[in-house]
């Protein structure tokens, strides 16, 4: 039995949800509710110590973190498979995985917080957001969260961190050049990977998906748009899911 | 043929070095000189776009990131296998290999770099500096560059860096209260990972290894050390091996 802790809005659950969408496999969902510090949480702690969404849990034992989740999935159940057989192919994929977690993520991050959590934590007290930011295991998103409370995103890194996006499609353009996927011939995690990235470009800078300026990656969204999966995964308008995510 | 571009005290390099060394594969050493800034030639940045090292090059093909490249070499050649058959426990590696890259890293670059290339960054002009954080592709590594070349790290800072690889220790005597090793039975890339880290700690902070301290790292540390490869890895003294990657 699976249960997923995860949230609408949030690139690595959609990420999961695509996964488990392509795997055919059905899960209890279990939303967590972001700005109300949900997974912050001594429960929560227990399923992710470094607090951050989403968490799956298999039988009653926990997995962390929205790649190794994937990868766990695919050794449990290989069929369909979502990994390349060829070693060197899946050493390209573990690499999409990492740059999306660590160069993608980040940027934007940039973005959704500023929409979605940005509201929110403004109106925390000083008080309330000391405690808040006490509760947080990882340096890195302590400072996200001191960010948008008190200190908003500048309209120039906003842009920075758009640019820095759509250098992720340049890279993915360069990748499809002698093959239909990011890895060659086989649809895999490495393409999963990116779709809620792109999702999302979608919204913020449509124009940089058109074909006449990046032709494979305006041909690949295409193809990723159709398979039934991906509307299973409910991969819907950022501003509309993140605010059904903050509904008690 | 595989050719590893690496440094000898590098913590990285450390962990595919000793994940060779127990597969039994030999390669080509290629020394980088950091100091130098020889991983951010545009020669290097074919073999890993990031800047890092190491890269492994097979046949010619270049392979980045340690823990995907030690993950390339297990799929490559399963015998000895160094990832648990289990796939709850080889998630659970997967976890111990992000821990030691996201965590444990960032805090022993603020020792190691310290006391490596603070000297050497500290010396270059301030058009120079520029220049050559202009060529660093990743933002995280240019801030520590920064910081060595000009806002050196503060012995509070160096404290809290080495009270959290600490703090891995921790984590590391839970995780063995009920198997040998960190993800059960099987030794393990999640042991591997560790490795550099606890290495580093014997120098830094000794009495935190001691039996009566933390008794299941101390036998831990104890029977990595009788392993062969352990030795033939070559993960030796900081401050010797940093000035050995350095000679040209």
């Amino acid at each position: 039995m699976f249960e997923l802790h995860h949230a609408w809005a949030s690139s690595a659950s959609r990420r999961v949800r695509l996964f488990m969408a392509e795997k055919g496999i059905a899960y209890q969902s279990r939303l967590v509710r972001i700005g109300a510090f949900e997974h912050h949480t001594p429960e929560y702690l227990k399923l992710n110590p470094s607090g951050v969404i989403p968490a799956l849990v298999h039988d009653g034992r926990p997995i962390a973190e929205s790649g190794v989740i994937c990868e766990y999935l695919d050794d449990l159940q290989p069929q369909p498979p979502l990994r390349p057989a060829d070693p060197y192919e899946r050493a390209q994929m573990r690499l999409w995985v990492k740059y999306a977690d660590d160069f993608c993520l980040p940027n934007l991050i940039v973005h959704n917080w500023s929409q979605h959590l940005q509201p929110i934590a403004q109106k925390w007290s000083d008080e309330e957001l000391d405690q808040r930011l006490s509760r947080i295991p990882t340096k890195q998103r302590r400072e996200f969260w001191h960010r948008i409370a008190r200190r908003p995103f500048t309209e120039q890194e906003k842009r920075e961190a758009l640019e820095n996006l759509t250098k992720a499609l340049d890279r993915m353009e360069q990748a499809m050049a002698s093959a239909p996927w990011l890895t060659g011939a086989t649809y895999s995690l490495a393409d999963i990977a990116m779709v809620p990235f792109v999702r999302r470009i979608e919204e913020l800078a449509p124009e940089a998906l058109g074909a006449s300026r990046r032709p494979l990656v305006a041909g690949w969204w295409d193809r990723i748009r159709a398979r039934a999966a991906y509307a299973q995964a409910r991969i819907g308008s950022f501003a509309e899911q993140a605010g059904q995510d903050e509904q008690p």
